[in-house]
């Protein structure tokens, strides 16, 4: 069903995984909603905060909506700021972070494919 | 190959289609950069430009990044604003309009799968 949802105005759940610490998010569009190919989860990362160092077998296709942080990527810490599209290939390691003294949350969206290529469903998603 | 690419940087191109004013458009993932499911895409509409009025047998899920504008889904024109995510399902009928006198373009990301439903490659990704 066709929806409209705001991200300044749809509650964010903490991300309960390890490796994480200071990160929310919340699914926009997912399976839930019938997204047959791909979900769209929108993601804060407080000052100090980062996601997992880790890789899988589907790709992110990442968009920075504020703040700073950088990327791990190609086995390097990238500095990251609004406007920004990040593309992660499958297994490809990367990891967000925020610098412990940034005035402000990291804001992104992360679209992934609803199902892994071995066919199973993107957690998440 | 992983990326960082800016929307703010990245040169956009005119949309050449029947139905489209004043719309641009700049593939910021997709097929040529080995996507292999979905394809992101930049878009900026001046006033009083629109995308076509149509529909296609994949979906869309969209965000607004700035400006203002109407969306047409469910056969009614609703307002959208920046932080706006909006998802068209496969089959239904949708575009995006600005107003003649705003201020502002507007500016939206738009996800699509890089094959459409019967096996074709979609245009644009």
């Amino acid at each position: 069903m066709a929806l409209i949802r705001n991200i300044h105005e749809t509650e964010m759940n903490e991300v309960q995984m390890d490796g994480v610490s200071g990160a929310s998010m919340a699914i926009m569009v997912g399976r839930g909603d019938d997204a047959p190919n791909f979900a769209l989860r929108s993601f804060e990362v407080v000052a100090g905060g980062h996601t997992p160092q880790h890789q899988h077998d589907y790709e992110h296709e990442v968009y920075v909506v504020s703040g700073s942080g950088q990327v791990l990527l190609d086995g390097k810490r990238h500095p990251i700021k609004g406007g920004d599209v990040i593309y992660v290939p499958a297994n490809e390691e990367h990891q967000f972070t925020v610098d412990a003294d940034s005035t402000e949350s990291l804001r992104f969206l992360c679209v992934v494919p609803v199902e892994q290529n071995c066919g199973g469903l993107v957690p998440g998603s």
